[in-house]
């Protein structure tokens, strides 16, 4: 464990660490910032953010404007790289596979299982990591943005009772439809459908027995919306079971981060509802 | 005129220009964001924003967080670029001379004065575009970070009557007597010391008419705030006139973008008060 970078911000302190990671077997980078109450040695709940295509652990540290909102609220906020990264390591010149693309699962498929073993990263190696290092207490709260909106459905899905409160922007719902979701199940699980529901949200939401609820904005000018995010799916999904969804389309809206800045607020007081009063 | 990128942000738009410039003899980029109000049709002040050295029009407007404040505050707010740029422009291996560290002053040396006359573009061409082009009132507040904190008093100073309320965070308050400034001011400027002072805010401030309350913020953790940064120099040239100055040392903030999203809803604050009203 290496701290790499650290500026006070918001009473606050925004920190960069790197550490060698057990799951995914390379360098792992994360950012992490430190509420005012952190710095003053209280145990804070921790709100996971999983980022997007091509992203590493600096995008939402320096775009998403949520430090204030985290300072604010008392909460811890980590935010990974997206995958293993380094020249050793299996890597695909399309920015939506390998390096930057990890789908937060756990590859079975060559050339990938060696490395690209995010669910497990993100779900239990990190987790563990900052509870024992950092002033954490053991609520968690998970959200991100796209296939990182995707990785916080399923990774909260999967793992009842180990996270208080989910939500998403623009996140890919419904991977095992969608060419983003399919290009990379294929490749990381191999070309088998009936593996790949066990990653997809909207087909963990029909035997889902934990019932967090679910709060996802959409832009509704996304470049992305019709052929990969397409929540509609989700929200059918959610109706068919009762799942309790609060989808929220936002017109004019793009895929950008100054999408995610302007709702960002909104996320932080839907996941402290939670997180706060159990913490 | 050409609008390059454009994304809805808290309700209002960011959008990016690119056009060719009278000034700088070459295409120029700036950021410019529309309040609600504007995009409604209603005439907004308009708040300049200068970044500082190795900054193109990005940074402000990805790390900032200002679009929050600026919808707030029905307020415009344009960050041009740093320089004039291009293949065919001068320029130097360094990070703080040419391209990105155009100092917002007039050249009058070979080979700059034929392309960075970034005082006539920020504080003539660039208001007359943008009052033409865009439903901007005639009220114009000016601010920046470090190499554009000291634009922004320059600029300020030396238009007496142009702004209506300036701001800085962590500027280049005394470019004569700091090495950043010397280098800069000997290059575009020749090695003309009685000539740098019209370029100083700190020798500035000695005979200014006008007095436009300043506000500054400047972190006491900032790597450069005892060689290049230097407020104490402009706090004593403020007191021996009498001038109306708000130093803020801020404990353990640095020189980055999250020392600026922290307290930038102050400076809004600030020009608010004088452009809101003046509108």
């Amino acid at each position: 464990m290496e701290r790499i970078e650290h500026h006070a911000s918001f009473s606050g302190r925004q920190e960069v660490w790197q550490h060698t990671s057990r799951s995914t077997g390379c360098t792992m980078k994360f950012g992490i910032y430190l509420p005012p109450a952190a710095l003053a040695g209280e145990r804070c709940p921790v709100l996971y953010w999983l980022s997007g295509l091509t992203c590493t652990e600096q995008n939402f540290i320096t775009k998403a404007g949520a430090q204030r909102h985290a300072a604010a609220h008392d909460l811890i906020v980590v935010a990974p790289d997206t995958s293993p990264r380094g020249a050793n390591i299996a890597n695909d010149a399309a920015y939506d596979l390998g390096q930057g693309a990890g789908f937060y699962v756990d590859a079975t498929e060559t050339p990938w299982a060696a490395h690209f073993q995010m669910q497990t990263y993100v779900a239990d190696e990190l987790p563990a990591l900052i509870e024992q290092h950092f002033p954490a207490s053991a609520a968690r709260g998970i959200f991100g943005h796209s296939m990182g909106g995707h990785g916080a459905l399923v990774t909260a899905l999967r793992h009842p009772g180990r996270y208080r409160s989910v939500s998403a922007f623009s996140p890919i719902v419904a991977p095992s439809q969608v060419p983003w979701g399919q290009k990379a199940l294929a490749a990381y699980l191999g070309n088998r459908p009936d593996v790949w529901k066990a990653w997809d949200a909207t087909a963990l939401i029909a035997t889902a027995h934990e019932r967090l609820p679910l709060l996802i904005d959409q832009g509704d000018a996304d470049e992305f919306l019709q052929q990969h995010l397409r929540p509609e799916l989700l929200l059918a999904a959610c109706q068919e079971v009762g799942y309790p969804l609060e989808l929220r389309m936002q017109p004019g809206y793009d895929h950008s981060y100054y999408f995610i800045a302007s709702f960002i607020g909104d996320h932080f007081a839907h996941h402290a509802k939670t997180l706060s009063a159990s913490a």
